[in-house]
This record gives C-alpha cells, sequence and structure tokens, in this order.
C-alpha cells in the first residue's frame, strides 16, 4: 500500500492529485505544517523532515515532481506519462522541473518572508524580488500552451507538476496577476474531477482529525 | 546537431557535462552572464532568458536536471540512465530532482544577496538562513550515498544533477563545510575523465572568446 505523507495543500498536493487522477489505492497521512517541528517522530520516517515523503514498498522519495513522474511512469500505462518515445517526452521532462524548480520555490520565498517569519525578521524587498522573479517566468514559461496543456496536446503529470505552483499562487494572493492564458488554464486544471477529489481527500482528513473519535463521550 | 547555450560553471554545465560523459557530438555557444542583460537577440532565442537552452531539432529544454534525463534516455542506452524497470528508478528520479530544486536554488540565494546585488540590496540574513537550509539537506539528503553513488549503485545523471550542486557550493566557498562523506563524494565526482572534459571544454570556449581572430592585424 502506498503511503503519502502530506501537509493541507503543500507540495505533497501533486502525488496526492497523481493519486486521485490515476485511481490508485492509497493511505494519506496528514500532517501539522512544519511537520518537522510539530511530529518529532517524523524525522525517524523521514530524515530530511519535508514534504512529501512517499513509501511504496521499500521506495522512499520526497521530490514532489519526481513521485508524480514515479506514480505515472511505474503504475501505468497511463496517458498521465509521456514515454521516452513520443515526440513531447523533452517537453514533459522541462515541465515536470519547471513546476518546482521555476515557479514554486520562488513562492516560497514569499510564504517566508511575508507571512511565515515573525514581523522582525519579514523582507518585503525579498518578497517583491521573488513576486517579480515568478510571474516573469510563468508568463513567459507558459506563453504556448499546447492544446492548452503544457505537453503532448493533452493533461499530462508536467501538468499537474506546475498547477500545484498555480495553486500555491492562488493561496498567496497572486492569482490576479495570472495572464488571460494563465487563468484560463488554472480554470481547467482546477476543475478537473481529478484534482476536485484530491481537494476532497485532504479536507476529509482534517476533518477527521478535528472530529472526537465515534465512541468519544458526549 | 545538438547546440548547447551556456554559460560559464551556471547550471548549464549540467549538460555539458552530460554530453562529455556519453560522448555526444555538440555546439557549445557560451554566453556572458546573465545573458537576458548582456545578449539581447537572446530572448529571441530562449524568451525566459535563462541558461541553459538546450536545441536538437525541434526540441527546446531550459531546465538543466531535465535536460540530463533527455539525453541519456534520448540518446541511451547509456549506464547513466536508469530505466523504469530497473529497482532504483525512483531513487533516479528523486535524485535529479533533489540536485536542483532542493541543492541548487537555495545556493542561488546566497549568490544573489551576498555577492550579486549593489551593496545597499545586499542581505545577509537570506544568505545565512540559505546557507544553513542548503547544508542542512545536503547532509541529511545524501546520508547513504548507496555504492558511492546516489542511485542504483553506479554514476548516473542524478549524480550530474547533484554534484553541479556541489560545483557551485565549492564557488561560494561553502566545501569546508562539507561532511567527510560529501567530500568524498565530491572528489569522485569532480576528477571523472566527462567532468574533467566538460571543464576543460568550457575554459576552451571562453579562451577563444578572450583571443583575438587569428588573422586580426598586430
Amino acid at each position: 500500500m502506498i503511503v503519502l505523507h502530506h501537509c493541507f495543500d503543500a507540495r505533497s498536493f501533486r502525488p496526492l492529485w497523481t493519486l486521485e487522477e490515476m485511481g490508485l489505492p492509497y493511505r494519506l497521512r496528514l500532517l501539522p505544517f512544519p511537520p518537522r517541528e510539530a511530529v518529532p517522530d517524523y524525522l525517524a520516517v523521514n530524515p530530511l523532515g519535508t514534504i512529501p515523503l512517499l513509501e511504496d514498498g521499500a521506495v522512499r522519495m520526497n521530490e514532489s515532481a519526481a513521485i508524480c513522474h514515479y506514480l505515472v511512469s511505474r503504475y501505468g500505462p497511463s496517458p498521465l506519462n509521456v514515454a521516452p518515445e513520443e515526440p513531447d517526452y523533452a517537453a514533459f521532462l522541462n515541465g515536470l522541473h519547471f513546476g518546482e524548480a521555476t515557479l514554486t520555490f520562488p513562492q516560497t520565498l514569499l510564504l517566508r518572508y511575508r507571512r511565515l517569519e515573525p514581523p522582525e525578521r519579514r523582507l518585503p524587498q525579498v518578497a517583491e524580488d521573488y513576486e517579480r522573479w515568478f510571474l516573469s517566468r510563468l508568463r513567459k514559461g507558459l506563453a504556448r500552451l499546447d492544446g492548452g496543456f503544457y505537453a503532448a496536446g493533452r493533461f499530462t503529470a508536467a501538468d499537474i507538476s506546475i498547477g500545484y505552483a498555480l495553486l500555491l499562487a492562488t493561496r498567496l494572493g497572486l492569482a490576479g496577476q495570472f495572464t488571460p492564458d494563465v487563468a484560463d488554464y488554472w480554470a481547467r486544471l482546477s476543475s478537473r474531477p481529478g484534482y476536485l477529489r484530491a481537494q476532497g481527500a485532504q479536507q476529509a482528513a482534517q476533518a477527521a482529525q478535528a472530529a472526537p473519535p465515534a465512541d468519544a463521550p458526549g
């Protein structure tokens, strides 16, 4: 059984979305953020202390876009994968990395220095530098959406990698700065049944943790 | 003919190293850094303005770790690739992403806010935050080097992805903080004939640009 260690709306949403798109069985372990501080025993299963962690038999992975690629190729054949023989294999690989390395990391700087750090350590300059950086790369990197998707004219794991960056951007209040093309792309991705099931799965896990056990008194 | 747009010791060193390890023919276009400011026509070939850009027929890629994966799978079979059927495929994918998203981006913050920004925009706090972040992820993420390499008990493109992060760390003066295991790993990677050929190729390209044309007067 695949086990996904997850924080609400964190990068681990990528593998969660992939699992739901593919209809694979899995167990979701929802953790408070950041888990390395809130759940001390988490370091025993993931010494990096980061989210996600995927367990699949002896396999352990912690890079979210790599996990998506692993799932669609290991548990395929799936239209979410692009095989090395397909003409758009290069674009597929590029999009998997682009979504994380180029579009997600810069946003974590906004999150950190605009919201998470204590007030005396906040740095508006860094948040502004990387907001501009992100929006520029987003606009230029998605200038040509082939058939509405990043690669191969269909929805693939590359769109999940990039789609998570767009989800994070909406949470950070940046969606108003999406170009019309990017806003349309995001609307298309975030209305997919697989996306909605993944959102439902994390909401159900959160509700289950908040509710008292069924046999609790009163 | 493969064309690699490259800046000296930039992320594009990853595909350069891969090309030299595989013995593939290519043309190297060495550009001043940052190319989007120094070479205005670069934006016509790469609207993102970033390095690397790989051209291979109709293929255009700009994510360095993705290019390495593309080259070893498209131009294989190569021992630098790990096929989906191999037990360490998951670790291989993880390492490709880990080298860039987790180990390289944080170092660009040191570079920017400690060295590249004008003095009044430098931010020691950010440089220190991400120096600590990088060294922690490096130590924990490379705690178990299987047979001396990241995956599959042999040198693969995952080691090139991570190896570039170690090259950048040495350029930023962080090598003195490598653990003995990481220092050994880096010594092993950076003494490979393929690594040394890649260093030689960029040095030759730089020397050719610095020298006057052979038919120049006096």
